[in-house]
């Protein structure tokens, strides 16, 4: 059988892709399912096809592309060792080398990030002189009111979801089997070991119904949950397991002010601009999760309705004075909620901070079963965790940034 | 006009009380007109009648009673040195002075606050030595989980509730007005002095709806906004000055076991367990705010609704091993929101820790219109900063905690 949606050339050790319900499919056994194919799914999909070509594989995704949908698609893809504690560096590089080098045209941008600052401190430079190279980001910043940067001239932006799409093309191509338009969950077997994927078809009728169209159960020594934001919930839920992890709903406005690939991305307050498409994409941040049963709606500016949260907006009118594009009509607050591109974000143990221990992870559930969480630093770090857990599923016990990062 | 609702003596030179539409009103101006009759609107009242009786003075409550609904109903009642910064402890003390003279019998009771922790550190002893003196409490815990333990032996608890009640009568009784059941907002002046009060006097139907009787216009010279949680709603949405501050709800469930005068109010991990009634009410920490447009839901355990919200829930399940009775059914966990008492919190500048900006406070949002805010520490610091308010307003610049406090 041919792959369908990843048109990949068809290798002889290729694996198969049930694109729609039209592809038959028999229920087999596998090694490993992989719930999820968004970066994380897709990353650990590809690093397990490398490290242990003997698992077999599916990765099931419920949208009709790796990565259609979800917070993969909106993330930032902005690489930075600003946010990552020293003991972590080591797999952040490493993910810099890879992001580099492993996934083909991912629009990877080696491009400086300058965060500005009210106040002095440890490493921090005169802000005009800082910026004095890139007359487009001096130009849209108050100095006075941010008179102090700090910047990484080895950061990079990058498309995460041509990241996702090339790991689970090439995992593809290494023989995983990929079923997309596929909802999934799982059922936890009673000795211990691995599950029952419980995997629906789905299709869509003339009248743009998503209904099931079959059901499969299969049996799986090795489940993995990738399912972002979604993937403490189904342990709760599915399985039953209790976790600490909490999720926030992040937006990321657009500001129409002109970028290129020269531009470097800005950073203050914890607001990321990151120049994107000629422009900039402003990446509030996540000042801690959101509660359970909160329905994300958009707020009021001086009585007008908006499509951002308010809390965003709180956070960007108090930019404004020392951003002044944010207060013009470049910056697009939208009408309503759906103006505004937005997705649930996992925040790991329920931060959102990197130094306290929001950073991406994976976490045994039970024998066999394993989560899976990118959360807001995955730009940086989610490759490595990524690796980290396809390296313990294969029974590796070395890494490659333990050797100062030689590559998969 | 003999008050209604207050029932105390008529003294010839205590002020008016509309409890209800019977009583007829006639509109005249005030010098200072007060929105919400709870602890901190009573309080001010209270002190600016001793401070400045010359001037005229009305509070608006919508409720039949100062203090019938809202937070200061629902609060834990703590007096603790412990959450105030070194610079706030005089009024903190001052405070404490008030309640115990102030008031009359508001329960105040000195009772020692021993906060337990799983880790040593400065100003920390033994926590089976802390608690021997009160086995009631040392059984509640399990001091191999929390071994150390810091006493404030200061500490007292009280009814909030009670402090608003005997505030607002004492400034009737002063001469202040005071209306019932009666719904206000503030319209500004345009000379920026003050503005007008815009009182809508409610009464229930035979079928239970609340409807509007009379509506009045009163000017006033100063308005000072003391409607909790509401209050930076009510500035930005009637004034349109947008303030920084924001709001979070809180649930004080039951928990069920044995408490006296004696026994000591405890706290592990934020979670603080206060004597009350023969038991204990529990108030949760709380992390941060709530984000526009949060509405409160129950949360699920194991499977089983619960009406507690899941953050809650989450702190009380991460304490259950250290503190054994909240794993019984001891914890009224409630099956729905409306089984577990709760109410929304004024988080000053957005923030619920006292160290960092969340303690009460008063600010000018235009000229003579005052927002008064208590919030999450409002039992430590509550009256000091309402007498703050009231001193300002009566132009007075000395302040009794700075006398080491000599009381009103």
């Amino acid at each position: 059988m041919t792959p369908a949606a990843p048109s990949t050339a068809p290798d002889p050790p290729s694996g198969q892709v049930w694109a729609h319900v039209g592809q038959s499919f028999k229920p087999r056994d596998y090694d490993v399912v992989v719930l999820g194919a968004g970066r994380m799914g897709s990353a650990f999909a590809f690093y397990l096809r490398h490290l242990a070509p003997h698992l077999s594989l599916l990765l099931l995704e419920e949208g009709g592309l790796p990565n259609e949908d979800g917070a993969t698609l909106l993330a930032p893809g902005l690489w930075t060792a600003r946010d990552v504690p020293p003991a972590r560096l080591d797999e952040a590089r490493w993910t810099r080398q890879q992001l580099a080098t492993a996934f083909g045209d991912i629009s990877f941008q080696p491009r400086p990030l300058i965060e500005l600052f009210a106040e002095e401190g440890t490493d921090r430079i005169n802000a005009a002189e800082a910026l004095a190279p890139f007359p487009d980001a001096l130009a849209m910043v108050d100095v006075s009111a941010l008179p102090f940067a700090q910047v990484d001239t080895q950061a990079a932006t990058y498309r995460p979801g041509a990241v996702a799409l090339a790991a689970a093309q090439s995992a593809v191509r290494l023989g995983a089997d990929l079923m997309l338009n596929a909802r999934a969950h799982a059922v936890l077997a009673p000795d211990g070991t691995g599950g029952t994927v419980v995997t629906q078809r789905l299709s869509v009728t003339n009248t743009h119904q998503i209904i099931v169209h079959e059901t499969h159960r299969l049996r799986a020594g090795v489940i993995v949950l990738a399912l972002g934001a979604d993937g403490p919930h189904a342990a709760e839920h599915e399985l039953g397991i209790h976790t600490t992890h909490a999720r926030a709903y992040r937006q990321t406005p657009r500001l129409d002010v002109p970028s290129s690939d020269g531009t470097p991305t800005l950073r203050a307050a914890g607001l990321t601009l990151r120049p994107q498409n000629g422009g900039f994409t402003l990446i509030p941040a996540i000042h801690h999760r959101d509660p359970h049963g909160y329905t994300p709606t958009g707020g009021h500016l001086t009585g007008v309705p908006t499509g951002l949260r308010r809390e965003t907006l709180e956070d960007l009118v108090a930019l404004m004075d020392a951003l002044p594009p944010l207060g013009t009509e470049a910056l697009g607050l939208g009408r309503s909620l759906s103006d505004i591109p937005g997705a649930w974000l996992a925040l790991p143990r329920g931060r959102a901070d990197g130094g306290a221990g929001g950073l991406p992870l994976h976490q045994q559930l039970t024998g066999g079963v394993h989560l899976l969480l990118g959360g807001p630093h995955a730009d940086t770090l989610g490759l490595a965790v990524a690796h980290d857990l396809a390296a313990a599923v294969a029974g590796i016990t070395g890494r490659p940034w333990e050797n100062e990062g030689a590559g998969t």
